[in-house]
């Protein structure tokens, strides 16, 4: 991990990978059109070392203080580091990068060596009333790395948990290993593949973020139905909390009450710092198939999507576009078409992993099921294209930002008796709040989702949506969209997040989503657990 | 449910079923000679009406108030009740009602009629300080139900939630259904069949025990690898505690920070009432086969285990008994056999449940690793006597005290790496202990264990253990077993329970378990919601 090769005010490598190739300028001009803008404007990121970083809050003194507690370890108040640890990957955070807008630094960024030294420093940060926010990949897109402190705080600082970044213990015939909270996806894989076994945690962020920021954001992969979202793949932790270093349970189960390791996926850091983590892998599967679906409307698609669920398959994805993602998707690779006349297609992948065996009776199911609701199979070549894409998506919103283009996404999970009617009436809640705004109302709206992370009871609904982005008043833009999107996902009694977690961007809604006495009581356990609430203050709770 | 049909000082039905049959005579003589006995001691129950049950403390004028916050709820003071809600199915709680050493009654005893009941209960409960003890199927075999005030208290009321049974709501659609937490096992699964859909949590209890007792000991049914444990296959509940009624989050998945629902699942009682609740439900399988084998040693049966839990096969359960069990069992079947040379065979039992298409592919599985492993088949019949009778053992505790025997069982889980040492472990401490007793040291000791409830990263064992019983100290007797097998399954660091809970007779070792912070925490979340302590205090926490 080289900061300097990540880029610093937007997603993943310095060095952005060609998405669009030989359809790049057709497909601009067409995102031009719908967005009704004569010409792109132009809106580039400013150079960072314009920026103007206000001096550390934590004296010379001090640091020398806390360098003799953790010797082995770095700390630094390079302008860069605070720089790039001021934000994640928010929409809002990217829009404070880009600017120079940033409302808080870290005072200090601190690279632990050890365990050990995580233990020292936050025994330091207690006594001294430092605040400390956990910094894994940086890439929470709901501000959950951002250096916050209270008034009761004298600073804080950013612990950038990448240089624990080890895989301690594979336990073959238990299917647990063990690693640092630091190590990112692709070095995890790399060790747990070489050992014949797999996590099969891939989200989106799998190239940049952490294993302990999967735990702490209750994160989910692509192939969640198989191998499970954080919740279900953690088995136990080591944390370093105020009053000191702790481990969780860690049966396969226990009726020994209710199970205190239950409260660390989503906790966000702010219970204490998870330092080591224990997970469950699986043999790596003999065979993986991906394939494409096309179905005649989102309601087909869907039911099949809640039928494969009750299957016994080693089902590991499904992935359902709507008409509007379907024909987005389209017009990508086509280098534009014609947003008058979405026809009602959507398109499905569906992904099997496991024994040869399996996979082919899988694949039978699959095909019978798929048929019964008139989708009709497309081969494994476009499925095979998304997964090879699968992870360079989020590059276009810092290109569609350059050029006065906004991009979000958002996600929530319901039942699926609730499903069909909340896709309704989030699209229509996104679609009207970005058309509400006359001065800047697009064409043709970009309103698109998917189904995807499906349970026996539910799946979940994630949103993407493009607008014309207002340079006056950016934030404002931006939450009046996230506003009306989120109230309808709590009027229709989903939750918040299925995977993104809190932070800040979700924090107004959570203690109506939990309920008053749920709230109150996660309130309590962390006042109970950091009293001077220095463990990443103003998230979460 | 008719408290007199039910045995009301040992298990299930007043009339007993007979297991034995022809082989009656023949097996209590085998069962005499193991022991040692010369002849076997009669030891049978007194007679409840002998029992002298002292005055509720609760007084007539609080009765009298009570009723009329609760007028359509019965309140009753009857020898009968409170001798029957005194003690649940613990080996001790048997012992005390067996022998009329009953050491506290509930005061009173309530059948509230609504959940609004159940709230002006807990709230004039409160108001008074009385403490409130769930009272489900009774069928706790940890000491869960049993009525223990604090010196704080003015009384204590056992709270029989069996009048709220009604199913609420079935939505296939999304394979969650809601019932009243007082329903019981035939009731339930009646209502939910009819409908084609099963919740297939089947305990040993099942006929007895409540869907809220379910929930609140983290139960597990037989065929939890296909419908999970309690935890698993629970959604979300209402819960009535000191504060007020809540309710629990209950998405399929949510990023929305640690979900206090996770909270419930063995909280025993301690947090508050669970009233109703959601649970997952699949549609009934299609088609079931359960089928024999038998291997040549524990560690084969282990290894086959282990393997099939890592296939995508409709697995529903896998019984593995061991050389004892498989022997003991086929001795009852035989009337007798020689203890002095048990062969190694070990008896597994494995079941499928789903769509024909894949437990006919799952067969194929379970073969080729069966006989992988040198597992012979048995076919069909065995598994299905095994299947008739699976409710009828615990039936036999009760003739053995008859006769001067006594018999136990425990449980634990562990990961796949540590389980044959543990496995061995805890039977040399069971064995070392019942031998321990020079006066009543039998001449085969019979203790015998199997493996069920497995997981991907481990399984559960379960231990039966016989023994001839101390007339004059057979509490501290039970103790001294009990505490050995306690202490080496923690020194294994496995769990103290894996589906029966902690009520009395696991609490000391509970702290340990889960470790200082942990332990603290959950100390703190009950005075939290509960600061009275007057939700079934001294249990669990």
């Amino acid at each position: 991990m080289n900061l300097t090769e990540r880029k610093w005010c937007g997603w993943g490598l310095a060095e952005t990978p060609d998405l669009l190739k030989d359809k790049r300028d057709a497909f601009w001009n067409w995102l031009r059109e719908l967005c009704g803008f004569g010409a792109l404007p132009y809106t580039p990121p400013i150079d960072w070392r314009e920026i103007k970083v206000p001096p550390s809050q934590i004296s010379n003194q001090a640091i020398l203080e806390l360098e003799k507690k953790i010797p082995l370890s770095k700390i630094t108040t390079s302008q860069f580091e605070r720089i790039v640890h001021s934000r994640g990957k928010s929409y809002l955070d990217t829009l404070a990068l880009r600017t120079g807008k940033i409302d808080s630094y870290p005072d200090i960024v601190v690279y632990p060596a050890t365990k050990e030294d995580i233990i020292q420093l936050v025994r330091w940060c207690n006594l001294n009333r430092v605040a400390i926010i956990p910094f894994g990949g940086g890439t929470s897109v709901v501000g959950g790395a951002n250096p916050i402190k209270l008034d009761s705080h004298e600073g804080v600082i950013s612990l950038d948990i990448r240089s624990l970044n080890k895989v301690l213990h594979i336990d073959r015939k238990s299917s647990i290993a063990k690693a640092e909270a630091g190590i990112e996806g692709p070095a995890l894989e790399n060790i747990l593949r070489s050992e014949g076994v797999t996590l099969g945690h891939y989200p989106q962020s799998f190239e940049f973020s952490t294993l302990g920021g999967w735990v702490a954001s209750r994160g989910a992969g692509h192939q969640s139905i198989k191998y499970g979202k954080a919740e279900n793949w953690f088995v136990g932790a080591e944390v370093v909390s105020p009053p000191g270093p702790w481990k969780t349970e860690n049966f396969p189960a226990s009726a020994g009450g209710p199970q205190i390791r239950d409260l660390i996926p989503g906790s966000e850091g702010t219970l204490g710092i998870l330092t080591e983590i224990e997970f469950k892998v699986h043999p790596t599967p003999q065979e993986t198939y991906y394939s494409a679906f096309v179905f005649p409307s989102f309601e087909n698609g869907v039911e099949t999507a809640r039928l494969l669920l009750q299957e016994d398959i080693p089902l590991a994805m499904i992935r359902l576009s709507d008409p509007y993602e379907t024909f987005f998707f389209t017009a990508m690779q086509m280098g534009g078409g014609d947003p008058s006349s979405i026809p009602q297609f959507c398109l499905m992948l569906i992904g099997l992993e496991g024994s040869s065996s399996a996979v082919s009776a899988g694949r039978q199911i699959v095909n019978n099921i798929t048929s019964n609701y008139q989708g009709l199979s497309l081969g494994e070549g476009i499925a095979q294209q998304w997964f090879s894409q699968r992870f360079l998506l989020p590059y276009l919103r810092d290109e569609m930002l350059d050029y006065g283009i906004g991009v979000d996404t958002l996600e929530t999970a319901t039942r699926w008796s609730n499903l069909l009617e909340l896709y309704e009436a989030i699209h229509n809640a996104i679609q009207s709040a970005i058309e509400e705004d006359e001065e800047l109302k697009p064409k043709f709206p970009i309103v698109m989702a998917h189904l995807s992370h499906a349970y026996l009871d539910g799946a979940s609904l994630y949103y993407t949506f493009v607008f014309p982005r207002s340079l006056k008043n950016p934030e404002e833009q931006w939450w009046r969209i996230k506003n009306k999107a989120s109230e309808t996902i709590r009027s229709y009694n989903a939750t918040i997040s299925h995977h993104h977690g809190i932070g800040t961007d979700h924090k107004k809604w959570i203690s109506g989503e939990k309920g008053a006495l749920p709230y109150q009581l996660l309130y309590q356990i962390k006042q109970q657990i950091d009293p001077l609430n220095i463990m990443n203050p103003g998230k979460l709770i």
